[in-house]
């Protein structure tokens, strides 16, 4: 990693060196609390997506504003939170290996973890694991609700796999998770809408059947910060894994833009810096690929309309200008990352300001927590 | 990072944690003797790029094969290498802020230090900051020969820019940075080489006006794995920058499979295992956006040619079978990046393997390294 910080907290946001990741402290707060207000009231909890920061200083601000725990998607990242002293989370994921399912194993007998299944092998593996650690675990049956990436279909394969963890001690079979990734990310309300809709049939019947077989289905869990709302009103769902909402990425800010839903605002930018101007067309910035992630696209620019994130290489932003008025040398540019999980990762450290002076530097104590 | 490592010496490649990313250590050893051979007896000299490994180990290795130092593309990335005893290192970018460049100093005092200039007021601010650090500093006249990001034109300003950077003690004037990025990833071994016969024309011509001036051009530099047989023989180039060479990702592969060029082999994989296998046509991997950067498009799969991988999550890679018969529960299959460099970029460390045994874990001491 670098041998030096990008800012230390009291240090003047323009002299962070750059590229840096930097959090807007108000703007991420006013999220926190929005995500926190739309679901009061409701009969919906929150279990905060950590992937989305890999940061325990912000799990702690989520859990502080009443999410139940936290969802994790690696054993090693949820690791890191446990450490921390978070004491219920989900990963959102099938675990499959031996050594995994020994660390997984060493987890549960420290904190509340749950995890997925969608195949009865993987039961068999985490039942014998526990019974072995003497450990308790939470599973859940992943129901595949349009994603077409992991997951049973619902109805008969699900209820056997009900079935089947309901019957498997230590393990507790806790409910369904029906996460529709793909609809986070569909472009207009009327998709997403459309889209929830069929996983919220597909998880009411596939509740109500395997509690027909006197089987309880305690929760069912699942939605993102694109499709949240329908989750929270649908009556099925009573959990919601919501991450990118306390950041906001210019991919859910593009679809977030053409509809009525709860607005979050932009929190997270990649600041960088112009180190070259070749022409008044064009300007460089020292914040490419391994600054901000563009599997989503390329970034956004905040506040500059007349600028266009042409184009990344490593470690280079080739900016465009419409009005032929290029940044100049020296100029600092925030950027938006496209998508602000991979961003997140590329980053050791998370610089926070308030107004114009950097209030705080938060270890991302799971980056690079792949396993 | 991880809490735990994905392997430790002497452990046998099928029980490596995963993802991991894993190096064949024979076949990096053969591309390594395969470009000190493919420079042997011209007069060209390699300055590995460091920025593909971000590992010393590595930058040793190629040092102790005739390599004549390093390329960096920041500041922070340099001064890893410097603490690891690297004493000849380029940054091949332009520096721009007042921290970088008092940092940038101090690490000229400690080794032969190269930086780009492309806008006079960058030799102004360096030779500035050299004068108030006692230090001496290599500058090179970035000439953009094809590939429209960084660098001057060829010609009459690239002459103004060396005249002032001859002129700017304690700054030496060491030569022109002539590399076509673009080039690199051209298809077509055609495309290639015509691309790089504009870039030596420009060079040539440009190295020739300077010299008429009376002032020496020792170095004309450039190049990468794509094309650096054709700068090599060009008799204008005399130091060739190449960095993926050591690896090989599936982009590059690409190209070289419709070339008669020197064969470089894949020796770098993402290593990952079939967590969710929903149907026959169908499985999921547990590497995704944050194991393998898909900016060049999908990571390959080793040596199974009936499988693709089709679309990454941010933590789920999902493999698709052309015949039907999706791997199983548990497999391991060997990704191939799509682009080597943001993806060693994503891992704290590289794990070495000779056979089915690992050999060596190393740190990628730099990732992260973006100041």
């Amino acid at each position: 990693m670098s041998p030096w910080k990008a800012a230390q907290p009291g240090d003047p946001l323009s002299r962070v060196d750059t590229p840096a990741l930097v959090l807007d402290l108000d703007a991420f707060e006013r999220n926190l609390q929005r995500m926190a207000d739309a679901v009061r009231g409701s009969k919906v909890r929150l279990r905060a997506h950590a992937k989305s920061h890999k940061c325990p200083e912000i799990a702690r601000r989520q859990l502080a504003l009443g999410a139940t725990g936290i969802c994790c998607q690696k054993v090693s990242e949820a690791a890191v939170f446990v450490d921390a002293g978070v004491e219920d989370i989900l990963i959102t994921n099938q675990v499959v290996g031996d050594a995994k399912l020994v660390r997984l194993m060493a987890l549960a007998k420290r904190a509340r973890m749950g995890v997925l299944v969608d195949h009865p092998a993987q039961l068999h593996a985490l039942a014998s694991a526990a019974r072995a650690a003497q450990a308790a675990l939470d599973v859940y049956v992943e129901v595949d609700v349009g994603s077409g990436r992991c997951g049973v279909p619902p109805g008969l394969a699900a209820i056997r796999l009900a079935e089947l963890a309901a019957d498997s001690s230590p393990l507790r079979f806790a409910g369904l998770h029906c996460y529709h990734g793909r609809a986070q990310h569909l472009r207009t309300p009327a998709e997403r809408a459309a889209a929830i809709t069929y996983a919220v049939v597909a998880a009411a019947e596939t509740r109500a059947a395997i509690e027909a077989r006197g089987i309880p289905v305690p929760i069912v869990t699942g939605a993102g910060t694109g499709t949240f709302m329908h989750e929270r009103d649908s009556g099925v769902f009573n959990e919601i894994q919501a991450g990118s909402y306390i950041f906001m990425d210019r991919d859910y800010a593009d679809n977030q833009r053409s509809s009525r839903d709860i607005v979050f605002e932009h929190a997270l930018f990649v600041r960088s810096t112009v180190m070259s101007r070749p022409s008044a067309l064009r300007a460089v910035v020292d914040a490419g690929l391994k600054a901000s992630s563009v599997d989503s696209g390329m970034p956004g620019i905040w506040q500059r309309p007349e600028l266009r994130y042409l184009k990344a290489a490593d470690e280079h932003g080739l900016i465009g200008s419409e009005q032929g008025a290029a940044p100049a040398l020296g100029e600092t540019l925030m950027l938006i990352p496209g998508h602000c999980d991979p961003t997140v990762n590329l980053y050791d450290e998370l610089v926070c300001y308030r107004g114009e002076t950097v209030e705080a530097v938060w270890p991302i104590a799971a980056r690079g927590a792949l396993l």
